[in-house]
């Protein structure tokens, strides 16, 4: 049978874990497109895709006839569709913030999808000035939002929404994928990293965890980007007092 | 009296350039903060922020005590609270899915805000590929919905939406700013082009682009980004048979 939804991303998680960890949290029935027909779709004229999109991921809802690109349209569709959105005027603008912050700490991580390499330098540059940065602001946003109280009201809210469930799909999978950072996030966003691994351990998202680890193993943003962050990880990882 | 909104961005179209689009083609009531407040604001930490943010633009609305950052969450609030959004799930994700590939135009046309300058060889890469297709993917979008009837049901609807003062804030701005490219844009994007230049003639819109080519002139994205791009633009004006 159809699944409701198919979800156009090539196996790695990186920019397509968010929609994953949505679908998978709410228990909605999905397909993954084989990466052939990812790169088909990619690569095909505007006029003859089914929406004129640049880039992956693309979601295609078969029950409303929808075709969507841009992670945060994507997620902030599937909260609607699938009950995770905070549903204020506030609260979804805030959620359509935060999956803006997540894809922005995305092209950080990747020096915008790879048009530079990692070296030393601007790796260290980055690992004690950008980064702290940003994992401050997200535990100073959880904190500011009751986090630490376990219900907070944007990120740990009792039922988790589209934000709680982007944050955990952004830094359980570097936590998970590149684990010479877990000693980082724990230092500068303890909430956030301990409200990530919470969701992260639900069954759903266990699941789904442990599959892309058996089928992908240790793949984050794959390419030239993936080894030259690995390359400067194995150095700094050995080099850094943390 | 107090404006109910201050945007806080700087004294250059842009990226600040989607939501005074909006906010003026509603007629709402706004201040601009000026650039020493956003400077600080953009510098503070994210613990005395107001929310936890990285860098502008940053929204203030007073009358429902919010602040925001990131541009399409910018956008979709102002258009929840001036009206200006479609009011469907599949039409407001795609209005999202425009605001990202905005965005994503910004990023290319600035190298990713300038982590690289351009050079001539670099630039017509660029004019020859990606600029193209970016244009033809607004254009077939437009086309997909009824823009060349001029009853858009995305772009180009009787009552503009997000999705068209978006649109119109990024091709008119660069249009306007950068004429060297308005060529590029009629000749792969010229229903695109006509319904951002039939907005941007609206009264509100005219007068706001009249004071800004008061006050800021040419300004573009500013920096060291924009002298590169204007270096590459002028011998490229007179090498290229366009």
């Amino acid at each position: 049978m159809q699944a409701r939804f198919t979800l156009y991303y090539w196996p790695i998680p990186f920019r397509g874990q968010f929609a994953r960890f949505l679908l998978a949290f709410a228990g909605a029935d999905w397909a993954e497109a084989d990466a052939k027909a990812v790169t088909a779709l990619y690569r095909a004229d505007p006029a003859d895709q089914p929406l004129p999109m640049m880039a992956p991921p693309f979601l295609r809802d078969y029950e409303g006839d929808v075709w969507l690109s841009q992670m945060p349209a994507i997620c902030s569709y599937l909260g609607d569709v699938l009950g995770l959105m905070p549903g204020t005027q506030t609260k979804d603008a805030q959620t359509l913030k935060v999956l803006g912050d997540c894809n922005d700490v995305l092209e950080a991580m990747t020096r915008n999808s790879g048009v530079q390499m990692w070296t030393d330098d601007t790796w260290d540059d980055f690992a004690t000035g950008r980064l702290p940065q940003w994992l401050s602001l997200f535990e100073e946003l959880g904190r500011r939002n009751g986090l630490t109280e376990t219900h907070g009201t944007l990120l740990g809210t009792p039922q988790p929404g589209v934000a709680d469930l982007a944050c955990a799909a952004l830094w359980i999978t570097i936590a998970d994928k590149l684990p010479a950072l877990h000693p980082v996030l724990d230092a500068h966003a303890p909430a956030i990293l301990a409200l990530s691994q919470r969701l992260a351990d639900t069954p759903p998202l266990a699941a789904l965890r442990a599959d892309q680890q058996d089928r992908w193993g240790e793949l984050w943003c794959a390419g030239q980007i993936e080894a030259s962050l690995r390359d400067v990880l194995a150095r700094w990882q050995n080099s850094s007092p943390q």
